[in-house]
Order: C-alpha cells, then sequence, then structure tokens
C-alpha cells in the first residue's frame, strides 16, 4: 500500500512506507545519494537519502530527473532545513528511466515551450499546483451549491438553440463521407452547435425545481488569439425561481467571497507558490476581497464616478456605451478598492432575456468586477413577462418558434427568477495570478490548437 | 426570506414563513381551499390552507394547475394522514397563472409524451425525483474521489485524438458561409472532433498527480435507437499511477458500492418513490449491491461456468467471444446472487492501450457486472512498456505519431497505471430503476434529436 507524499510529510504517518512518485533531482555526497521525489499530491517533495548498502543502490546512484521510482523506507525527523521528514530507504528501485533528451529538465522553460508538452507540464512545480488548485475549487463550488440544496444540472452540450443569438457558434456534424468535407444527413434532424451557455435549459430547471446550478464547458468559435479566450470553457451558471436582482446580486458576492476564503484556507501551499513565483500581490488582493465589503452601484453612477475621475482612458466614458475593462478595473482597483457590483445596465447592447426595467432605458443586470480581471460575473434578472419577453425577441430579430419551450415558462406559472455566469477558468486566473487562460486549462483549444 | 418546502416539512421550521412554488391541485371545501404547492425541494407537496378571511382568498379559490403562488402563513400540525405539516396562509396570491392548455395536468401521460415537454416534465413527481437523485449522485461522485486526494481533471471536449480508435466520432467545425455546408478552414489547423473519452488525457495527469479522476460529457456519433445510448452522455473515469489491475478492481467495487449506499442514505424519500413507481425489486437489489460481498473471478472461469450453466442463450457461449448482455445477466442475478467483476479479457476485439497478460492470449481488462444493467464499469491496468505499447498502435492500424504525447508517458518514468470508465447515466438508471436513458438525461441528445 503507497502512502501519498503529502501524508509522508504531514507528520502524522510514523515507521515504515512506501512511496512512489517521480525524481525532480538526485544529489551525490560520498556514501548516499539524495533523491527528491513527488508525486504531485501536493507541491513539496520528499527527501530520500539513499545509502550504498541499500538494495537498489547501484539503479539509484545513477537515476537522472523525470525517472519514476518506488522507495521503501523509514520517515524520519529531516536535520536539513526546510523540510521536517525524509525517508531513509531500504529499498529503491527505478520504475521507468527519464533520458537526457526528457524536456522537464531542471531549468526554466517559457510558458509557450511548457504548453507544446501539455501532457508533461502538470509534471512541473507551477501546473502541478494550478491543477490541484482547479481541482479544490471546483470541488469547492459544488460543495457550495449543494449545501445550499442548488439542483446541478447538465445541461446539453449539443443543441439547435442559440442562447446569446450571437453566432459564433461551432457546428457539429457527422463525419462526411470521403473528402471529410460534405456532411451526410443531420444526425438530429436538423442543424446542431455546441452550446455557448446552459442558461436558457437551467431556467426550464429552476421553473420547477426552485434553484439549480450547471458547471459544464461551453463554446465560442471566436476568432480571437487573447490571453483571455479559449475555444472551450467552462462556466458555472445558478439560476433561481422567486428571485430578484438584489436577491441575484447577494448570491454572486457570496459566491466569489466563499471561492476566495476557501483558496485562502485549503490552498495554502500552493497560493504561496503562486504569491511567490506568479504574482507578488496575490494573497493581499484575494484577501481585500474577502475583508472588504462589495460595494453596489448602477451603471448610471457608475459612469459617473468615472466622468468625474479626471482619468483618461483609451475608450470614451459616455451613457449608455458598455463599460470596458480598463474602466471596471478603475472602479475596482482605485476609486473603491473593493469588489463592486453595477447593476441596471442600458438595455441596448443586452440579450433579450435580460428584465427590463420601468424606466424603460435600462435592464436588471449585474456585473460583479474584481481587481485586475474587471468583469468575473455577468447575471441578470430574467424576463418573465410574456408579452415583454415577445417583443424583445422581435427587436433581436428572433424567432418565437425557436423559443416556444423557453415562452413556455412565462406561459405556464410563471415566476421572476434570476442567475448569473461565471467563467471558471476567469476565476482560476483570479484566484492563482495566471494570466494566460491557456494556463489554466488542462488542454487549451484556441484557434489552431485542439493538440493532445 | 422564501423557506424551501422541504424545510417547512421537516418539522425544524416554526412559526411563519413565506413558501412559493407551483401548484399541483387544489380541493375546495365550504369555507377553505386546499392548496398543494411543490417547489421541487423535495419530492412531496406542502398543503396550504387557504379560508375565505385571507387576502388573495379571491385569486386562490380559482387557482389552476400549474399555477405559481405566494404563500405567507404559519406552519401548523397537520390534522390529515400522510402529513406531519401544512400550512395556514395569512397571505396568499397567485405569481404567475397556467390555464388548461397546461400540458402537465394531473393525470398519467405517457413516458413519450413528457420527453416532448423535457422543459416541463421537472415539474412532475417522476422527474423531480430524477433530477434531484442526479444531483447528489454527481456530488458524491466528487466527494467520493476528492477525500481519496483525487484530482479532478476536466479533460478537452474536442480534440484531435480518437482515444478508441473506432470513428464513430462527430466532426467539430466553423459554421460554412452562404449554404451551411461547406466547413471554413479548420478552426483548430486540422480536423477536431468531440471526444469519446477523457483516459488518454487523464493518462496524462496520473502521471504527474498520481490519482485523478474525470468527470464530464462524451459523445458517439452511433446510430442507434436503444434504452441504453444516447448520443451525448457523462463519464466518469478515474486513473491512478502505480496501480495494477487488482488495485484498480478494489477501487471500482468501492465507488460502486459508495454510490449505492449514498443513495439508499441520502435519497430515501425520491428512493421510496421510484420503488413503488418504477421498479418494486429496486431497494432490494440495491442493498444486495451493497450487502453481498462482490465476486471475481477470470473471463475464463466466466465462460466454463456459463457453459456449464444449461441455459440456453441467444448469443452463443464460446471461449475467446465477447460477454453479451444476457451472459452478464445470468452470471449476476442467478449464478452469483451478487455483482461480479471479470477480468482478463481475451486480446482481440480490445483497445490498444490495455496491458498484455504475460500469457499472449488475454489483456489486464475488467468489467463490473451488476444485476438488470450487467456491465456497469469497464476498466484496465494500461500497458506501459512503450515497445509493446508501440506493437500494439500498429496492429490496430494507429499511427505513433498521432499518439506521439501518449508514447512519451511510456519515454519518461513511466509508470504501471489502471483506471476505469463509467457512464454516469448508466449508474443513475440502476440507481433509480428507469429503464430509458432519455429519462434521467435533463436533455436528451438521440438520432433526430436535439430538440431544447
Amino acid at each position: 500500500m503507497l502512502t501519498q507524499i503529502i501524508h509522508a510529510l504531514s507528520g502524522t504517518v510514523q515507521g515504515d512506507v512506501v512511496i512512489a512518485g517521480w525524481v525532480r533531482s538526485r544529489r551525490d555526497a560520498k556514501d548516499f545519494a539524495f533523491v527528491e521525489v513527488n508525486d504531485g499530491s501536493c507541491l513539496r517533495s520528499i527527501q530520500v537519502i539513499v545509502d550504498r548498502e541499500v538494495p537498489g543502490w547501484e539503479e539509484i546512484a545513477h537515476v537522472t530527473t523525470g525517472a519514476s521510482v518506488r522507495v521503501e523506507g523509514e520517515i524520519v525527523a529531516s536535520p536539513a532545513a526546510g523540510q521536517k521528514w525524509e525517508i531513509r530507504a531500504k529499498r529503491a528501485e527505478i520504475v521507468g528511466s527519464a533520458d537526457a533528451t526528457y524536456p522537464l529538465q531542471k531549468k526554466g522553460h517559457t510558458m509557450e515551450f511548457l504548453r507544446s508538452i501539455a501532457h508533461l507540464r502538470p509534471r512541473s512545480n507551477l501546473f502541478g499546483a494550478v491543477f490541484r488548485t482547479r481541482s479544490r475549487v471546483a470541488f469547492a463550488v459544488h460543495e457550495f451549491f449543494q449545501k445550499k440544496n442548488f439542483v446541478y444540472v447538465q445541461t446539453p452540450i449539443i443543441t439547435s438553440s442559440d442562447c446569446e443569438g450571437a453566432g459564433e457558434m461551432f457546428r457539429v456534424t457527422t463525419q462526411g463521407e470521403g473528402d471529410g468535407k460534405t456532411p451526410k444527413a443531420e444526425f438530429f434532424g436538423k442543424p446542431a452547435y455546441l452550446t455557448v451557455s446552459g442558461q436558457l435549459e437551467a431556467e426550464t430547471f429552476a421553473c420547477a425545481l426552485s434553484k439549480v446550478y450547471t458547471f459544464g464547458p461551453t463554446f465560442r468559435a471566436e476568432n480571437s488569439n487573447t490571453t483571455r479566450h479559449a475555444a472551450e470553457f467552462w462556466m458555472i451558471e445558478p439560476e433561481m425561481a422567486f428571485c430578484d436582482l438584489p436577491g441575484d446580486m447577494d448570491l454572486a458576492e457570496e459566491f466569489v467571497k466563499a471561492m476566495v476564503r476557501h483558496v485562502l484556507d485549503h490552498c495554502q501551499e500552493d497560493l504561496e507558490f503562486f504569491g511567490k513565483f506568479v504574482d507578488k500581490e496575490l494573497v493581499s488582493r484575494l484577501t481585500l476581497v474577502v475583508e472588504r465589503p462589495f460595494q453596489r452601484l448602477s451603471y448610471a453612477e457608475a459612469t459617473r464616478i468615472l466622468l468625474a475621475s479626471g482619468k483618461t482612458f483609451e475608450f470614451p466614458v459616455s451613457d449608455g456605451l458598455p463599460l470596458q475593462s480598463e474602466h471596471e478595473r478603475y472602479l475596482t482597483e482605485e476609486h473603491f478598492k473593493a469588489p463592486v457590483t453595477v447593476y441596471d445596465y442600458p438595455r441596448k447592447a443586452k440579450p433579450f432575456y435580460m428584465r427590463a426595467n420601468d424606466d424603460g432605458d435600462t435592464v436588471a443586470a449585474l456585473d460583479l468586477l474584481v481587481p485586475r480581471i474587471g468583469e468575473i460575473i455577468g447575471g441578470s434578472q430574467r424576463e418573465e413577462r410574456l408579452d415583454v419577453l415577445q417583443a424583445n425577441l422581435k427587436a433581436h430579430g428572433l424567432r418565437d418558434e425557436d423559443y416556444w419551450w423557453y415562452l413556455d415558462l412565462r406561459r405556464f406559472g410563471t415566476v421572476p427568477h434570476a442567475g448569473f455566469g461565471l467563467g471558471f477558468e476567469r476565476l482560476l486566473m483570479f484566484l492563482t495570478g495566471v494570466t494566460n487562460i491557456r494556463d489554466v486549462v488542462p488542454f487549451a483549444r484556441t484557434p489552431g490548437n485542439a493538440e493532445f
């Protein structure tokens, strides 16, 4: 039975253990070899001391970075600085060797290079930490909603609906015959696409089970090569029946705080690593989000603050124009020095499903802004009035018959309801300080890239 | 602040509450109306008593099935049989009405009809119970692996690799111009598909973080209209480094027992409903899985038992042929009356990645069989020897260059490793007794169907 290195290093395991992992480095003394072994269960490697009396010494004395090893030995207190425990080997063996062509030699690599070996980069300190954090935060997302009795709904990936009505969807076909270009007859009986959002389907479940959330992959066929866009990313979309915009803002703020607190409490070692090697401001920024109360202001107030700021922005500030990232960051980083929720956005340029406010000009939308990232959550109360929704569809050039089931929710027992969406990768970038979306995704899909 | 009906019915909430939900039925007495209200938080509805003095009486006296209502009132002990608590309304209002065209009137509907209103069917008892159970089991999956320190890996949906080498993948393109049929230049630089399995990518993470699991959607462009096949379904795929076939069987058996126990312990009310209206044998079958020890036997032994059974099977039993569903069910339902793990399958007809046994004829594969369903889990130890794997690829007509990264895992610190896959919908069918996969998926995707 193997002991995970996280447990071997915890001080809770005593006596003889068997560990296995990959060699990070070897140092030789006269009658010893010191081997650093990592199994990915935590950031730290464990030091194994192999002396020349130990069976396997011959092999281990020549082991190289990247090889896999199995070690039987005793956990002992370490005299070395920076580590409490080490293993004195009683038997050691190389399970799989790695020669000098192993791409992850112990030296600095560019992020571009590491992306090209996405199958090996989780063996590095940085990506081990990123993907352990990704896993823990994913679980924290489920815990957060399950504790509140939200029902997890796995909304469809293949769809014939377009939530945003914005195009930019990938097309799904069966493979063409012969040339690979001619689609066969439609497998689904009509054109099918990859979903851009599970929101509309989540609404149908919220109008039955009251509180639901989605957590699944979504897609955009957008040909943009930026550090913030990927063709495939995971979204979290809660949806609540009998909920208005203030209730929606409450949940969004509570959710962001809970995720930050989770990382501060449960990912300390990895977080410390990010703070040291990725972003020195990370921990103070995260602490600010937990400690400072969120500010709430309307879009109109936000515009007034921006106009009065005296700052020169690249994009103009004007009532009715969308807030740009630079505006959002000014509000959260400079003006309020706190997370900010902006609500009641101009109606134009917002999707058809957002609830119209009584002023006729704005919709009950919210954006939650955090330092460095800007918008991390976007949400709204949904239009629950059948006639208003139908007018919206028309104004957006969409057809009632394509949304018959969505309209049915307003025909039969309609309720005020609200929800929001948040890109999981953007949340991870905020929580880790990593600045390129490609580096928080196991295997990123971007224009020109679907390798692995 | 709304009180969920599950809490209102629990006996833990006292005094005045506000509840909201959808009307299941209304009965009238002389000076009262009895209204059954359900909010999907649990199977049961709560009975609301509205007397003619109550503000809103006028409306509520005419409320119909499917309407949404909001009720302020006091929780009181109920004199009626079958319910402990009810609400005496102090104020009631209809939030959204539902006229006589509401498709979910209180009467029996065919499953086919309910599939055609998949946006409304979660408002029924059966589908509310199915989707609450789906949510809880999904969370139990995460809990099971997270407690054991497995790292959740969200493997890619869009891929250029074919795990099974079996074709039947959906093609992903950007939308053609004009006629919608001509693909533009490949968005990803080469042909891209929807994944059939995250296994190969999970292996890369297991060879870094030791213990990982996936839980995400997978796809098959298989034109088969059966009760067990869908074009889109969710898979769970754990993968463990330094693990052999017996270790893999241990995990598979522990996992199945844990899921069954979770449902028995945490979904009692919904399970009771399934036992009453879906499958009378359900609870006894689930109890058997928890209580009876799993049987383990090789494929060769399984074949001997089947040949000696004296049973007439539709498909022939012969050493070297695959086990059919009828054979699997005979073993688990009749011969052992217990869950059964069959291992060491004939090498031919198994995928390239399964580890060859020393006998040259079999591979270190496992299938876990349960009553009624047959195979619920399939897994294997993976071929970790570079030369054997390369020979396998060749024998399967696959090219080394398409699997360069997968082969790298065997070049650099290769380790014995093993894992398995399980279709989440098949697990749900086993746990709920529901016999058609379309009825455990929020919005099923099958040939001819991508509605909603």
